[in-house]
């Protein structure tokens, strides 16, 4: 059985066209979620705990009677770890291990200099004193996620990460809290939603206040952590995840419609597109498709995200393929070439670039080493993945000399009268020399 | 006349409650602005340039018919440089190679690591391709900022910085314009208001679509900058400026008199706080703010914020002075004490560090070379003052070699199957050798 994808040439007049259907892409909080939102936050910031846990009985259906019931135990998360089947504990410890190692690399260091007349400018370089980090509950509840979310805080030094994951129905997923204890984590709440993200922002008697708020969540976490920014630090707010595989022809079409899977198969709103300058390659890629979709576990959601948002182009040229790479600015971006360093030069946008054939994306989000927590929609155009600079922040040095002093002073008086801003001028000047 | 500035010590039972009423400050978007700066946007992505020209005419008592209009030519950014008088013109250019000099040291490089099988692991770093500055017009039109908010990105490599500047009743303020040329501004727009900052996020005919914006303005600016966050990158949103001086009452009174009025002189709203442990230097201060008040141009201003929310306060150690300055996390630190890179290792939060006697703040303002856009209201918990880094983004580089695919499968199958994403589990198995 064949699926409709769409399938279209940087050569047809309408090219550009298609690329912006291909890639409409906006989240939008209606009134409705903004009102529920903003009453949660107001609810918890007024009423603290009270509020949490009516929130929390209500939305995620518990009955719990206080806080303390909506805190694990250090001794929980380790005995998580500890009681998971071998070969899981082993992958998970493996998999910490090497994100923990990339980003060991990250780490910004202070710096300074000191000017020839004895003037000292730097920078200093601080880890946050404490952050949250939103796990998702229920069927999205992903390990990985915590270890991609938490190892970098951890590296940077930030001595206390407060993970909030819901448990709707009650329900605990043993990998998650073994991950939180591999990863460092320091406390656990069991809430979720815009009531989890109002308790990190503002602290509760219970919950502490947190100063940045990172991780995935649905419209309402999205929303909260909107509207919560600027009196904690948020990361980026995520839209549906993507891949952009390009591939010159040689790599085996099912490994390609495999690796398009494993980006569709996270939601229907997941987006997957190929291209080739090999025509005969889409159509091969197409076939395996059509031949594999059937055994896979998440079909019907593969196949409702390759129909909606899924595409095939095909490009003229190396250099249309690089035109599609920086006009999509993927999240994911798979280099299935001969030389793939050789493109990296002309590659501005990219969130994260997996080059060769061997290097199937899958691997990044479990172990590779870099964060799998990557821009979206475009956004790499302007941001980065999550990394240990996310949890770090610099402090500018200043320390002048008398004769640096007297000499800048002259330059500043100059130019602070020049914006009618004279006590900028004046304490500048009781620095001159006579 | 002596005026009422509030004042407390750290010895005091209501201490905690004191510093919590000195810092309490949120800025609100009240429904009305929300709704005004939603319309605006909305016009702006459906009619354009058409819009544009109509909200400027109205809003900016201006009365323009095409787009040609509200736009400057390089010609007229050089001129403007060219006829200052030279010694604004040399202070000013002198200025520019500081920050310039100081900001090159922020410049990130892309770096990678091979590990024992062949596998690359690394981080690309890139410029944007394009950003937006937004410079406030009038009376705040302050030459400084656009030097700081230009010049950054200008060092990161962004090829095209695109400026927008309101011009009220059609004043063109001559040294921002001369300040846009000496800093490589690309193009400039005389536009301002939630409609410039829609523009640059969404592009129009003219004004070309821009990957983050950057600068300060009114709460009408700041909320459109909140709502475009996700389809462009915006810097913090900032609050009124401070000052945290601390001082060991061994510097001239008059000198701090005038360093805590540099910052009061900014606006009604701006925060000037003194702390000592010499309770007499405090009496000191107060007699210079006493004495020189009177003298000031901009004394009314001034008077407001000591008045409204000023502090001296009585420090029973330095190391209650420490717990203050980690409390209130400040904007602007001077610590004119003795020994101040002494006080550095335990100071976590600080936009930046005024280090010694003869480190006036205003120094930092203008011409020292840190940038003077940093982090207000406490938000050095978690973010960084303005830096090349904001202009540059990061792509994650991983190239498996047949042998590291082959291991790191292993580990990303079970995971990927715990988590019940099996296509990522088969795509990883594809790559595990036999």
């Amino acid at each position: 059985m064949s699926i409709e994808i769409r399938r279209f040439s940087s050569a047809q007049n309408d090219f550009a066209e298609q690329m912006n259907n291909l890639l409409a892409w906006e989240a939008v909080s209606d009134a409705g979620v903004q009102k529920t939102v903003t009453d949660i936050i107001d609810a918890i910031r007024t009423r603290g705990d009270d509020a949490l846990i009516e929130y929390t009985n209500q939305f995620d259906r518990m009955a719990v009677a206080s806080m303390a019931q909506l805190e694990l135990t250090q001794q929980q998360l380790q005995q998580a770890l500890d009681t998971l089947p071998p070969a899981q504990r082993d992958a998970l410890l493996a998999a910490a291990e090497r994100v923990r190692a990339y980003h060991e690399k990250q780490k910004q260091d202070s710096w300074s200099y000191t000017e020839a007349d004895g003037t000292l400018l730097g920078q200093k370089v601080t880890p946050m004193d404490r952050v949250g980090i939103y796990v998702p509950g229920g069927k999205a509840a992903y390990p990985s996620s915590v270890l991609m979310n938490a190892i970098p805080a951890h590296v940077a030094g930030v001595p206390e990460i407060i993970m909030v994951v819901p448990t709707p129905g009650g329900e605990l997923n043993q990998l998650v809290l073994a991950a939180a204890a591999a990863a460092g984590v320091s406390r656990v709440f069991t809430v979720g939603g815009a009531q989890a993200v109002a308790a990190l922002a503002y602290g509760t008697a219970t919950v502490p206040q947190v100063d940045k708020i990172v991780g995935p969540g649905n419209i309402y976490v999205a929303t909260a952590k909107r509207a919560v920014f600027g009196q904690v630090g948020i990361d980026m707010i995520a839209g549906p995840s993507e891949i952009l595989v390009v591939c010159d022809g040689k790599t085996d079409p099912d490994w390609i419609a495999m690796d398009l899977f494993s980006q569709a198969e996270h939601d229907e709103d997941a987006q997957s597109i190929l291209v080739s300058t090999d025509a005969a390659f889409l159509d091969a890629v197409k076939a395996s498709v059509d031949k594999l979709l059937p055994t896979m576990e998440r079909q019907e959601i593969i196949r409702t995200s390759l129909i909606n948002r899924g595409a095939f182009i095909h490009a003229q040229s190396d250099a249309d393929a690089i035109a599609i790479i920086n006009r999509i600015a993927p999240e994911h971006l798979e280099l299935s070439v001969e030389n793939p360093q050789a493109w990296l030069p002309q590659i501005r946008h990219a969130g994260a670039i997996f080059m060769g054939r061997y290097t199937a994306e899958a691997l990044g989000d479990y172990c590779a080493g870099p964060n799998h927590v990557l821009p979206t929609s475009g956004t790499a155009r302007f941001s980065s993945p999550l990394g240990v600079y996310d949890f770090q922040k610099r402090s500018s040095l200043i320390m002048c000399s008398a004769d640096g002093a007297s000499e800048m002073g002259k330059i500043a008086s100059v130019l602070a009268r020049g914006e009618f801003l004279t006590a900028h001028a004046r304490s500048a000047e009781y620095r001159i020399k006579d």
